[in-house]
Parts: structure tokens; C-alpha cells; sequence
């Protein structure tokens, strides 16, 4: 074979995507390392931008100004590059971007962001404590697969994420199923994403705090067949409002999800290993289910759960709640859980329906966290209601 | 169940995303859209951008200079929106970014990104041809799963992305597989990502022009055990440069893949059933595999492939090529395909190649497309040469 030299074109290999790279990003200035999580978890932006007149970090960890998340600014040294250092943080996986001129943009050396509904956003995670269970860790690793099902419910083809635990493949053993809803605006990514599903899993597992257990994220906007730019929409841009919310419709065609999950997957299908939970809208569709589907779920959770019931919707989901979550209390549970932040904005609903629970005898187990109605109160609440699950 | 007014908590709901988003995204100015793909196949792309005193689109569709993909000022108006509009453009998927005074961005009304090695590029497609390929259509949809494999070869647990045809799950049939490497600086979301593999695979099975398969796309780097973010490494920039390239451990650890894959799946398990290709270093790693794996594979496919023989590799997978070459001619293979862009730094190393089989007398087929080394290029390929496999 005729020799070319090897370091030469491994060098243009190289230089091709250097130079590339270079050109395209005019904030990637060499070395710059941003985010550097530091050795006393205090952590340092840096954006190379010399002709910038104002530049701040926003980000999750500073105090919010209503919804909107906090402010920081950068200090600008005379090579053209900001610079920002945090205080010491808590052990979390945190969002942030850079605003730059009144303009928010994406931190250029930072290849590391997650989609929230139609927000993109950087992240990052300090170790040492809560944020190693949403780390990748060296423990075995489950399996997660976006599937398709056929939902005859909804007369559509629907899109799903399902893990799988460490040595399903391979063994014979049947699982228990967890039932993972996402929120308003939410898809089959959401829990994956931003939620650090399959992390948690994985540490709590290889930890023996959780069995072993398959995770089931479906879709909760039956208008979608699946995530922005995952379905035949194409690229769209993607909303909270959806025409299918609180329709019933998600609750009536669950069936066909369980149905898909038992006939598709080693599981134990039985009550006693059925989990269903979900924040936000995903919490209300926990409630719905659970109570209208007699006798399915051992274990309920509903995480800032939206508790409504629709005063116009016509769906038989709705009607006759009292009847249905009283025959739930008397064909049992194992655990009922809610979790709520002390800050939600739908404190007060949760407090009103836990009132009603009070009131008619039916026993729950209440988390109250500080906090809103965030993700990081999500995945707090994963990881303390998993290892809960089918013991 | 104490009511509470459903509008009104629904409302609050979407008006706390709304308001969030409001202000976390300055550009994201009240009914923009960007980009538009306007019914003539021209795109318009639209910032909002009142301070800015320069903004440009940079994107693969305009000419490049040298590596540096083509740019276009956009126009302020006097809403403080910035436009511009493109020609008629070809059927194709397409990637680009903001330049706003110096500063590259991403458009943050397009939440469909892609990184590729350290960049990240905001996406979009032009249907009616070409394009719809790489579209999600209304077909019937593979499972795509991100699992671990033990390979005992690299002392590792690893990850790989496996596609998996409609109807895998629910029939008893044997498929064959189809093994897609990625280039150097990529991982086992490249081919996913960028190259649209599991949507061409639907579209052309959907359509009859190619056979059901499963697609296996590993990592190629063997120092990594998975993509970027995806191991124990955690959070790191990624770069093109690892110390793996070309030592010749891919390719003697590839018969772990091959284990793993056909003691985990329904493979016809036989050469006339095995298929590999790769881009660039995917593709010098398809010839030295299917170079030393004796009558194992049918199907080798070349993308662009970085042509060189290590000179100072001691690995036996690089010595003695005559001797091997000339072993696979004889025992057989049905399509030996390779494809070049006229214009690709690898052209002449691929033209001292072919020269080399002709001399011995090795048939393949020469695809020539216009172009470099590019991903449009890769996306044409792997939708041509699939259709040749497992006839």
C-alpha cells in the first residue's frame, strides 16, 4: 500500500476541526475553560468578548426576581475575557446562560445544555453530595430506548422512553414498572433530560437503594404524537399550551401504555409492582389514573402535583371523585406520597386536597421541601420516592 | 373534591412559562419565528436584537471560505428585529448560527441544535426531496437504545446506540446488521445527530428501498467508554485530538461489539448478513476491520475514509495489508463501495487507494459526489449505500 504519512493527515484531521471550530466561534478563545467547577465548588464563567459592553451570568442558583432567575456580573480583564465566580455551591446539577448586551446566549464553551419546553439552557453539577446521584457514575448502567406503541385509544402511533435496568437484557428475572409523568409542556424527554432519570436510577440501584426496575416515560399531551422534532410536526416551535390538557384524554388511553409495557417488556404485572408518579400536570394525570383505574397501582406519587378538576371537561375521568378515591383507600395501597415545595404556587391546592385526604381517612406520606416549583424539587423527589418502591 | 377554577390555575401555569421565558430570553421577542421555511423554499431567519450593532447568519448553505462556512448581514428593522432572507435552497438539512457583533450564537427561537464534536449548531430542513429523507414521516418508527456493552478486549464497559426496525419487538424474525462508525472527535450519537440515521432508515425501509436491519453505531474512540457527558468523565470540552487514533485497539476490539450484538440480538449471524461502514476515521476503520476480520463481513463501506497506514503503529492490524487485502478479495465479498466529495481534503489519498485496487484487481464501486468532507455528503452516502445491502 502506497504510504501517506500518517501524521500529516492525522495533523489536517486535527487542524480541519481547530480551525473550523476557531472561525465558528468567535467566543471560544484558546484555553478558555467555562464553566471551571472549582475545588471549593465555588465555579467560574468565562466568555471571550471583547467588544461586549454589559455581560452577566443568569443563573438558578441565585435568588429568582419572581419567575425569573438571577443576575450576576462579569468583569471584563484585558484580554477581552469576562469572568465570574460564584460563591461556594450547594451539591446540584444548576442552568444558566450569558446575557450579553441585553442579549442571552448560550455559554460557547460549554457543550452541555438541556431543552426545557422552548427554553435552552446550560448546565452543569457540583459534586460531593445530592448532585453525584445525577452524575454518571462507573456502576452498571441500565438501558434507555425511545420506542413507539400503538395507542388504539388516541388511533395514533405514540412515542415513549423506557429504561431498563442493568442486566434486564441478559437475565430472565421479571421487573416491577414505574410510571414516570412529565409537566405542562413536557415530552418523553423531560424526565431524561432535565430530570436525570436514568442517573438516578442507576445510583440508587447500584447503591441497593432501589430495586432493580423498569422506568416508563410516556407522553402526556395526547395532541402529540411525540417531543418537538421527534413526530411528523417536523421542527416547530414548541408551547405550554396544548388543546389536550386536562381533556381526559391521557387518563382514558393510559390502558393502552400498560397494555404496550406488559405485553412488550418482562414484568410483573401486578399491582403490587405498578408505580405511578408525575410532577405538575404529570402529578394531576397520577391522581386521575390511579383512582380511576381500580385496583392497578400499589404505589401513587404525585410531586407539585396541579390538582383541578376540570369544572368543564365532560370526561368520565372527572366525575364521581369521591366515590373512586374511596374505593381506591378500600382496595388499598401501599404508599400514596406527595411532595409539594413550600413556595409552589400550588401550595395551597395541594394543602386543600390534602385537607380532603385528612378528612375522609385516606392515609398518605406528606414531603414538604423548600422551594418551588422547580426541577431540582423534582429529581429530590425521584430520588426519596424510588427507593420506596415495591419492597 | 374542593374546586378549585381550573381556567384560573391553568392559566397560572402557562402564564409561569410564558413570563419565565419572557425574561430569560431576551431575543425571543412576541411572535417570532426563525427560521421560517417559506412555501418557495427560501428561509428567513429573524433576531430580535434592538442594541446590536451588527448581525449576521452564517450557515452551510453559503460558500465557504477555506473551513469557514459563508455569512450574510441581516438587516435591522424598526422593531429592533433583524432579517434576512435566503435564496431558493435545495432540498437538504441545513446548520447555522447568529454572528451577533463578533459573538456567535445560537437562534433562540429554534430549539433544535446539534452538537458536533465542541460546536453547537442550530438545524433546520428543506423538504420536497432530499431533505425528506432526513424528515420524521408518518412510517412506521425503529427503537433506538443506548446501551452498555462489556468489552473485554479495552477492560471496559462501553456505550453504543443500537437502531432497531419497526417490528423487531413483536416478530421472531432474524435480521442482519448493519455495523456505522463515526469520525474522528465523534461518538455513538454522531450517526443519530448529524447523519439522521435512524429517520433514513425509517423512511427508506418505509418506502421498500432497503431490507429491515438493526444499525449498530459504537464509539470509535477507545479511550473514551462514551460520548461526551455520557461516562464517569462527567462534564468535559470535547476536543478532536485523542490519543487512541489509529493505534489499532478499535479495530482488535471490535469482535467484542460483534459478540455483544449477536449473543444480545436477533441477527442473522453470518457474513451475508453483516455489513460495515464508516465516515472518515469510521471509514479507515471499516477497511482495517473488514481487512482483518476474515470472511466475516459482505458489505464495506468507505465514507471519505482517512486512507493511512500508520508508519509507527506496532499494532498487527496494520501489517502485512497486501497479504490481507488480497485474502478478502478471495474469499469474497458482494459490494466493496467507496465515496468521495470532489472537493474533500481526502480525495488524492482515496485516488492513490483506488489506484492500488485496481492494481490487484479488487472490484468495488466509486461514488463521486460534488463537495467535502461533510456531513451532507455522509447523510447521501449512507442513504445510497443502504439500499445496496442484504440483497
Amino acid at each position: 500500500m502506497k504510504k501517506i504519512l500518517f501524521s500529516t493527515v492525522l495533523a489536517l484531521l486535527i487542524s480541519l476541526s481547530m480551525f473550523a471550530q476557531q472561525n465558528l466561534d468567535f467566543g471560544k478563545a484558546k484555553g478558555i475553560t467555562s464553566p471551571e467547577i472549582n475545588a471549593d465548588n465555588t465555579v467560574t464563567f468565562r466568555l471571550n468578548a471583547p467588544s461586549a459592553r454589559k455581560v452577566e451570568v443568569q443563573g438558578d442558583w441565585m435568588p429568582a426576581k419572581g419567575w425569573v432567575p438571577g443576575t450576576n456580573k462579569m468583569t471584563k480583564g484585558d484580554n477581552g475575557v469576562w469572568t465570574y465566580t460564584t460563591e461556594v455551591l450547594p451539591s446540584e446539577l444548576y442552568s444558566y446562560s450569558f446575557i450579553v448586551d441585553s442579549l442571552r446566549m448560550s455559554d460557547p464553551n460549554n457543550v452541555y445544555f438541556i431543552r426545557d419546553v422552548a427554553s435552552v439552557v446550560n448546565v452543569f453539577i457540583v459534586g460531593g453530595d445530592r448532585g453525584n446521584l445525577y452524575k454518571v457514575n462507573d456502576v452498571p448502567h441500565g438501558t434507555v430506548a425511545r420506542r413507539w406503541y400503538n395507542s388504539p385509544g388516541l388511533n395514533m402511533t405514540r412515542r415513549l422512553t423506557v429504561y431498563t435496568p442493568a442486566g434486564y437484557e441478559t437475565g430472565k428475572e421479571k421487573y416491577p414498572v414505574l410510571y414516570l409523568l412529565h409537566g405542562m409542556g413536557g415530552d418523553e424527554e423531560a424526565w431524561i433530560a432535565l430530570g436525570r432519570a436514568s442517573q438516578i436510577l442507576d445510583n440508587l440501584i447500584a447503591q441497593g437503594k432501589a430495586k432493580p426496575m423498569i422506568v416508563v416515560m410516556p407522553n402526556g399531551h395526547t395532541s402529540n404524537t411525540a417531543a418537538p422534532g421527534e413526530s411528523s410536526k417536523g421542527y416547530y416551535k414548541p408551547t405550554m399550551e396544548a388543546p389536550d390538557v386536562f381533556t381526559g384524554d391521557m387518563e382514558l388511553s393510559f390502558e393502552d401504555i400498560i397494555k404496550f409495557v406488559e405485553s412488550n417488556y418482562r414484568v410483573k404485572a401486578d399491582k403490587a409492582d405498578r408505580a405511578i408518579t408525575g410532577l405538575s400536570m404529570g402529578g394531576f394525570h397520577s391522581l386521575y389514573i390511579s383512582s380511576n383505574y381500580p385496583n392497578t397501582f400499589d404505589y401513587i406519587g404525585l410531586f407539585s402535583p396541579a390538582i383541578m378538576p376540570p369544572q368543564n371537561s365532560q370526561s368520565a375521568i372527572y366525575q364521581n371523585m369521591d366515590g373512586k378515591l374511596n374505593e381506591q383507600m378500600k382496595n388499598g395501597y401501599t404508599l400514596y406520597w406527595i411532595g409539594i415545595g413550600s413556595t409552589d404556587f400550588l401550595y395551597k391546592s395541594v394543602a386543600d386536597y390534602r385537607k380532603k385526604l385528612d378528612g375522609m381517612n385516606m392515609k398518605y406520606v406528606y414531603r414538604e421541601s423548600t422551594g418551588g416549583h422547580t426541577w431540582a424539587n423534582w429529581r429530590v423527589y425521584l430520588s426519596e420516592f424510588v427507593p420506596l418502591l415495591f419492597k
